[in-house]
């Protein structure tokens, strides 16, 4: 684990880091906020993850998260959206390779050898982070934006007992219906759509749920409405009776400003049952 | 006024817009925030000027502020650093010419045709917001970070009728005493020292002071601490009885992560001064 900064911010340290990665086969960066309580033992951790073309950065730069998880007492790590470097297979698109992990584990070639975000989230990560920094691992939440929060939201339903709550900021809800998806699916996991579903927040909705609450927010002048799907998971929620809440908010875009402005909201969303 | 972004933001709307300045001869761009209350008629309105490098952006997406000013009824202006685009004079070095305006008039070429940096924030910029938006000129205060606090320090000095107050964060305190101050102030206003001493907070500070309240907050474990020199404005402060308050806050350093860290407290204080 190497230590790239380390700043101090709302009483505790913004750091970011860098550290092998064996499952994405190379040198993977992160963000870890920890509040001023981590010196005293571990403190409960909420993942945030980004969305298209975003690194660790922007989300701890722009979010705004840091006031919110130090009035709380809680940990923020902001991973990076894919594998990146030499040797590491790109496109020339901003929605496909290098930015756009998509949260999957790649099947096909080229992207098989590096692309495994999901083992990265799933496992590799959260370990790395247990071993050497004071977070308690039995109070994990998630949460994510766009193809983040496609990200939060699947990996939530597959790791209910991980997680005790998720939330998302205009998540990519339907990504086997829609042009942020199916183009990612055919080329990290192949043409076989049976292999999709596993990453589809909607069909997971459907067939499983979430065993906690669950809090969507989706700006209603998105200007991606007709790729996020948001009203594919509001039916599912419902058909379900999954708790939780799901909120169009008026006028609000696909921007960090929609995402700042309601992060005090998801903050303590989670705060509520990582504390219960 | 050119409209280049507006997204809703803290209820509000947070605008990019750009207009050709006489001043400094160039097209210039800048952020404003306006609360939902300027909705229904003129708001207070608090400047913030940014450091060597920044454009209108980095304190409008890093600083956290909108959620302060919105909860409290507050327009924040975000303008550029310096002129900028074809035809006007830069420098190689990241701390003079484009970014690097510091808040004067040059005189001297090849600077004079465009650097009126001054002008622009203490007349230009105003006016034109005014004429345009729903700000209420009777209700100014004013704030900046490092480059940026000299410049909001210096023309409060200069301009107590327009300000109610001000406040900095690690502000170039003692520029005639600094690499960061003696250098520009050579190439922008030649080498008659006496000209520079009407752009030094700590001068100023000693002559005239400020009719209001003044905060400044220093991180104690900032990088340019030599540079800044706020050990000088601090002991002028004192000298003067200003009333006011100077922190130090020990383990943060020069970077935005500091600014969002105390920017609550900021808003609040202007806020009080504002709307008294």
């Amino acid at each position: 684990m190497k230590t790239i900064s380390e700043n101090r911010c709302f009483g505790g340290v913004q750091g970011v880091y860098s550290h092998a990665s064996k499952v994405n086969d190379c040198e993977m960066t992160f963000g870890l906020f920890l509040p001023r309580e981590a010196e005293d033992g571990p403190v409960p951790v909420l993942w945030y993850l980004s969305g298209l073309t975003c690194t660790h950065e922007n989300a701890m730069t722009k979010a705004g998260a840091q006031a919110f998880a130090a009035e709380h007492g809680i940990a923020l790590v902001f991973p990076d959206t894919s594998p990146r470097g030499e040797g590491v297979a790109n496109h020339e698109d901003y929605d496909l390779g290098q930015g756009a992990g998509f949260y999957v584990n790649a099947t096909q070639d080229p992207w098989a050898p590096h692309f495994r975000m999901w083992d990265y989230i799933a496992e590799e990560l959260p370990n790395a982070i247990d071993a050497a920094f004071e977070i308690d691992p039995e109070r994990q939440a998630i949460t994510g934006h766009s193809m983040g929060g496609h990200g939060a939201l699947t990996l939530a339903m597959h790791q209910p007992e991980r997680f005790r709550s998720v939330s998302a900021f205009a998540p990519i809800a339907n990504p086997t219906q829609s042009d942020w998806g199916r183009k990612q699916f055919s080329a990290y996991l192949g043409d076989n759509e049976a292999a999709w579903a596993a990453h589809d927040a909607t069909l997971l909705m459907r067939e499983r749920g979430f065993d906690g609450e669950v809090l969507i927010d989706q700006g209603g002048s998105d200007q991606f409405l007709d790729l996020l799907k948001p009203e594919a998971l509001a039916e599912a929620m419902a058909a379900r009776r999954q708790p939780g809440t799901f909120r169009i908010q008026e006028g609000y875009d696909h921007s960090y400003y929609f995402v700042s402005t309601f992060i005090p909201d998801h903050i303590e969303f989670h705060a509520e049952a990582l504390w219960a």
